[in-house]
């Protein structure tokens, strides 16, 4: 049975592996204070053209985006997101676990607008109401869809025109910059956005999230707020090691670029014998329309997510790969679909 | 420069890495919902012969006592630990950033006693203060002690009879229990707590700690508590693993053995010498009295930790080992320290 | 400038200002364990015909809402409520800064539904979302509309049969059960929810909300809650001696009653001369499409809240009356209104 | 039975309750926005000689303690007080509920001083502990000692000098500034704190606490939180009333003169028979050392509160006046414990 069921099932990338061994019994300072986090974070800002950024590593997404959160705002302010953003629905309350509310509102294809912020923004005027001080936004988004620089940009100034932090949940932030139509680069989003993260659990390694705190006014003191979330990993160069490895030789990319390419061609190959997608995706998760005994026979050798069950409209599968993903496996996937397509 | 500061100086047990190499390809599901973490949580409970308990596989202590008080305690309710207890200082506040007070008592040796609790329950009698509901115990002790099964049992009495949940933070639960005069079986824990963990961090895994749930009334809906606090790792596989190795062949055991022998073996070399010791240590970590003349010789071969400062009394060292300890560094730091015993 | 602002801008009614004034030497204990508190207390417990139940009296409606909402629900359970519900979006978040998501879905006329709940329902599954846990209603609503007996007992199955609780934010419960179509009594509430509020403050009480705590699960140390919220009033008395006069010869009733009949008389009044209503009211506060023009007029005379500014359609002002409302003034708004039809 | 047991056990002043019902028709907008509170902030910045502080009119202590250092605190940032301090065991954990430590310290006669503040500087020097950001003292103390100029000044002194905010509770504050040996005025406080509050509720007023925010970096949004702490009173004018009343014609300063001056009649009284106190106390609160005969015999006739029960020393009852204490009850005490000085 072989999965499509996210990007997180299997280890990490043989390089990270191999790092992980070798250094394996050396001795360290704990806590992110060692040589390779040092390393690793010095790599960063280079890559992104930002000296005065500070980057932390942290563990998962829900705990990065619930330590920053939890640290960048005050009590009584707000964090506006899209319906479908992983803070929304996905971590369990996390966000307000911390006092904060979640402002909700409706997504374009899984993105948030200038309008909807304006929005927001309209709708919470007084002290009775939070008060709007962040726009949380994710790329790729949790449909797939990416941001183009443009829209990176104009969401930006609507942020800066009304004291609103920007934010970018990066989990899958490989796949949105080696998308094929992507014109963003990460020094961008480190020039447009206030803090990002760059997924490595869902980009070859076995787990770490690589916080960048670009904003200085946001910088202060945050290890202590690492420490108070339990997100401050006692052997830190576990996490250190693997994002050195991820940003030498632009292995980051690499692995992204792979899932990006194995997604397309299921993309391409469904659409080319018939199949509909919910939306275009351009990124390592696809979503296609499928008739319940094409899903009941596909499920038989693959394992993946029925993302919307049949209703109105058909059902909908979310198909996701990774840098793992075989070739052969999709191809498999793509001959049993092709066998299916009369009964869809 | 060999360093005695901690027990989480180098990576993971050759065992522990080997496995997570060779399962490093295979696809499972994700969140700790796959055969390793099944098996694993199969093996301690056998272990602590207690099928009814639940199994929990986090990344770190912190974060499992914060989810575990988080999930377990009112509002209102606060749990009593003495002041060197791990939660009441260095943990950043983490327990209060839950919304609970940490009643905080004098220690005999480091340990919790009937006396404490009783008192801490005396001077909390109305709404006016918050509500005594946990009293919170580490074995081995921040300063190296353990607990005998005797003073378990006393305790357990004393919380049963007040309506009192009794944890235990077992981050070094090895250490504890392959002490010499160690007379606890961990079955014997999970007896006669509500809840403890399985220290894996301090004792030979990447990271990981195992948290039992005996008491039933507490396990309702746990996991959702482990997603909310950011805890849940996507590839959960990754502490299954390791905690299977651990409880395969009482490899769990011996490696917490091999750090109290270097241990002792310091500690009997070092006393041998003159050297006198804050506490009489039986677990893996040491404290000795030391002059700072001689603090600053060893510095120059040895990292370890100035535990207290000279003031009245000379300085106290922290000498740390682990199940990674070279006995051929142990044998250099005793002849160094013979070497300076005349500047002591 | 008379004021149809809100149900809130006069002080206290004249029997409970003179009660205030007639034991204001007495000497009585702190934190509500006064005599005219217990009596209150009593009272209302015999009027809703449940012995069983637990009374707290409180000072404010978003504070009765944290302080009962934060003690009922666990860290990861979350509340339903209808966008336009009070603890959505004018208490500042304040459920949330008491940890708690508030699940936002539409109401039908300001009302939840067995649907909306079932919805939410469904798309809250599994551990990586919060779990439903709490229906919140108000009666009136935030629109003035009205919970009929046959709804209220729809919702109770709905919740019972799915572990919710059901509470009743009824800060305008006066007038809800003297609303002319109404079929429920006190004592209906009280064997449906598991716990609700009598609203003084919106019904001739300087200050004061009576939390009613119906289940016995919830009842347990409470008072804690309320001193941890910083709700315990030091002069409890206030509270109990304001509940006391309420309760007594039904003037709780007679307020509402009084705020009713003169918030219809404009009602009437202003569709007889061909304003239209937003929402047919049957309660206190009315809500009438207006032109600009006219509302500038009005606002030389009264003084009154413009709901929804205008748009596509006119805006819409609401009017609100109560204990205090001067008939003189109705006559005069409504005389008013009658010139200016021609400018609607 | 007549009442020492504390300063709130009566209504409010007389000429507090008649402003309160000669303004009760009147119509106002609510939340503090009237022309009463208006007033009365204006009268309370011209009293302490600070125009650019923000007044705000909250209901209790607790509350205000907890939306002050709720709002003015990072998560990680704690505050010090002594253990007698309020906010240390007297309000069921609502400090730590809004996710704050207090680090409790050892006090010299109920006061926090320099050097424990130094020492609470230096046991907390990283992130794996909590950053103490405030000092918090009470004036007078819980004890009814009293601060002198010299020692807030040192206070702030070390305070500014380490980035700490100073936060005077002043839930007593009138009895306090009216202390025989007093060298310090409202204008000095506001000088030399961060924040403090002019308490009402012990002093004369129904309820109502007066938080004064000099510096202005605390000032923003502070609204928001009022609210979100459900702190907000819908009839807010009730507090605006009583403290225009308590700051005209100086009459907190005259109502907080009479409870010291009783407090001391009682004193000077009880030890010329030769009663023993617990400490030397300039306020409205004495604590005598009584045998349990005497205070059997007393409570036929009294009420009070046994502070500490007896062990190796007698026990130690505390007396309580305020503003409503009547001199011939006084004298009737002390009548009464003349009777009994061949029991104590």
């Amino acid at each position: 049975m072989y999965r499509f069921k996210n990007d997180y099932s299997e280890g990490a990338h043989p390089l990270i592996m191999e790092e992980l061994l070798m250094t394996n019994r050396y001795q360290t300072v704990g806590y992110g204070e060692d040589e390779y986090t040092q390393k690793a974070c010095e790599l960063i800002k280079a890559h992104i053209e930002c000296e005065e950024a500070e980057v932390h590593l942290l563990v998962g997404g829900t705990q990065t985006n619930l330590t920053a959160l939890g640290a960048f705002l005050r009590p009584h302010e707000a964090v506006i997101a899209v319906h479908s953003g992983h803070i929304c629905v996905h971590e369990t309350g996390a966000i307000e676990a911390t006092g904060h509310k979640v402002i909700s509102v409706d997504g374009v294809h899984g993105k948030l607008t200038p309008q909807k912020i304006q929005q927001a923004l309209n709708e919470h005027g007084d002290y009775h109401m939070v008060k709007p001080r962040m726009a949380y936004i994710s790329n790729t988004t949790e449909v797939g869809t990416t941001y183009s620089l443009a829209e990176l940009v104009e969401l930006s100034e609507i942020c800066k025109a009304n004291d609103l932090l920007l934010f970018m949940d990066g989990a899958r932030l490989g796949s949105a910059l080696t998308a094929f139509n992507n014109d963003m680069r990460m020094a961008d989003i480190a020039k447009y956005t206030d803090a990002f993260y760059i997924g490595g659990t869902k980009n070859g390694a076995l787990f770490g999230e690589a916080l960048v705190i670009t904003n200085p006014e946001l910088q202060k003191d945050f290890k202590y707020l690492i420490k108070q979330r339990g997100a401050l990993l006692a052997k830190g160069r576990l996490l250190g090691i693997q994002f050195k490895i991820l940003f030498e030789d632009d292995l980051f990319y690499k692995l992204a670029l792979h899932a990006n390419q194995t997604a397309q061609t299921l993309q391409i190959g469904l659409k080319d014998m018939g199949y509909n997608m919910l939306v275009e995706s351009n990124s390592n998760q696809i979503f296609v329309y499928m008739s319940d005994e094409v899903i009941d026979k596909l499920k038989q050798q693959f394992d993946f997510e029925v993302w919307t069950p049949a209703g109105d409209k058909p059902a909908v599968i979310r198909l996701v790969t990774s840098w793992a993903t075989e070739p052969h496996e999709v191809e498999k996937f793509l001959v049993t679909a092709k066998e299916l397509i009369n009964m869809n």
